[in-house]
């Protein structure tokens, strides 16, 4: 099996990748030949024994699409994306990012098939950005998507188009919605989201967090783990069990932030929790008020998407997969 | 007031500008000038004083979109589309026209506020095929969009992107989605919703129908004159009361076939309905079986929007309008 990762430098596309592998197969396929793609040349997977491309392009470039189509991978996974914070700040980025790169691929795979017949299993990211406030408490699988960032705006028409060309016979497409990911390994970056990840991620290390929320604010949380999981299992659905709906809600955590720091105490102790420093953040808690609390995930759960069930669960992920199992603070 | 009507030469299209050009005023603001585009010239309107520009243009070809938004035009009404049936025939045409088209309109308005500053008002006419089966028995204005043809996935599109570019401040968008109209005027023709209409129309005028499915069919309607009624009051709207949510499920008459020719029965007699003759079509009926039959539509209503409340209404606009109020059954 020949497969394409499309952002393959971001996070949650090296952890896939690194998955891919160590495995050398994929849900009972063996895996001959991974092209790895990004913005960025992304980095040689360890311990893998087939054939390994590695690409540095712009995705919604002239031709770029058309080049990476032409080797007929037969599994994509689409994670590439301008992150929300950047969509809105560059409005022509992230539509020519996220919208034409998106569609420039799609269009790519439906031209190959001119030649010979040509219709790959393509795994799309979406994102809980899909949903705008007013939203209700736990949000179900039809409800209406009405994203408030030009972020979620275009992973909505990504769902849209990967619907139609998957209609059509032209891919055979998935898309599925992550939950906000903890904890994202790195450094503290600017993301909104971002302090979800650091009042754990710091104090495991041993350094300080800024909260600039109330504890009370609840969200939606699956781990990298997790993401990683949702990503094979969707390359392995039979997709005829998703009829005309091709995207889907991942099952998470709906968790305060009260809950994520009592986990935390559980597992690193009073120390740890003192490293979080409350430091109120106006703008911050504004956008997060708009944001999905829970989500009534039963359609993915039947269909076998598994997430977290407890901030413990997260949290002992993180500490394996990052911290060699060692807690500093 | 400058009104720029894209899609100038359609049967919508027609009736509005009559109804702009009779009035010359709209929500109470004089008209000074109407700018009518189409693919083909529109026919210029009678009676109307003010000045009137004539245009034959495919909205997706180059500069085609800037020219129009040169003239910076107050309000405009965005009706131009591929229908249904071609969008699904010619997959490459219902994208460049109904969605490339679509975005290079508000794209050419966002940057014509480069210059200076500028924020039209924008109607833009949906579509219930947005949403596509399995439906819940009345759909709500919070119902997710599963488009099952491409012309849906355009349509839902245009929504996105009209909510995005509203959002952003680059137009003042407003976006209904139009019950099936009927009875529209003139020929029978090949869409598969044609015979809600032809089975009133024709025998109206003396001449034989065809009735492709069964009578329990129920559906979802309006009148033309409802259709331009809904768009003149769009335009009005201020749209502080939308919120970020800038489409509308317009109101409309939910209707079996049956109730349909019970009306025709009432108004035109035994004889007209003689006309019609049940000629079952198994491609029809599975079409129509996807179809939305009902809606609530409390929020287009609570914003002041109505429809017709019986197929007697229809009917008679219909003879008021297009047979000078004379039945040649």
């Amino acid at each position: 099996m020949h497969i394409l990762v499309i952002g393959a430098a971001g996070m949650v596309g090296r952890k896939l990748v690194a998955a891919l592998a160590a495995n050398s197969q994929i849900n009972g396929s063996p895996i001959e030949q991974l092209t790895l793609v990004d913005i960025v040349e992304p980095a040689a997977p360890q311990g893998f024994a087939g054939k390994t491309t590695l690409t540095a392009v712009d995705l919604s470039s002239a031709g770029a699409a058309a080049n990476l189509i032409a080797a007929r991978p037969d599994l994509i996974f689409h994670l590439a994306a301008i992150v929300s914070g950047e969509a809105e700040a560059d409005f022509e980025k992230g539509y020519r990012v996220n919208l034409d790169g998106t569609r420039l691929l799609f269009e790519a795979i439906r031209l190959e098939a001119k030649h010979a017949p040509y219709c790959p299993k393509l795994v799309f990211t979406s994102s809980i950005a899909v949903f705008g406030a007013p939203l209700p408490e736990t949000i179900g699988d039809t409800h209406h998507h009405t994203p408030l960032t030009s972020y979620g705006t275009q992973k909505a028409i990504g769902e849209l188009l990967l619907a139609d060309y998957s209609r059509r016979g032209f891919l055979d497409g998935i898309g599925i919605r992550l939950p906000t990911i903890v904890v994202r390994p790195g450094k503290p970056n600017k993301a909104a989201s971002g302090f979800f990840s650091n009042i754990l991620r710091e104090p495991l290390s041993g350094l300080e967090a800024v909260l600039p929320v109330e504890k009370s604010v609840r969200h939606w949380f699956a781990s990298p783990r997790a993401a990683v999981r949702f990503l094979i299992h969707a390359a392995g659905l039979e997709t005829a069990s998703l009829g005309s709906r091709r995207s889907l809600s991942m099952p998470g955590l709906s968790a305060t932030v009260d809950e994520e720091i009592e986990a935390l105490r559980r597992l690193a102790g009073e120390k740890a929790v003192a490293l979080i420093r409350f430091e109120s953040d106006e703008a911050i808690a504004k956008m997060v008020a708009g944001w999905p609390q829970n989500f009534d995930a039963s359609r993915a759960i039947a269909l076998g998407f598994r997430a977290e069930t407890s901030f413990d669960e997260i949290i002992r992920a993180h500490v394996e997969d990052e911290l060699e199992g060692v807690i500093r603070s």
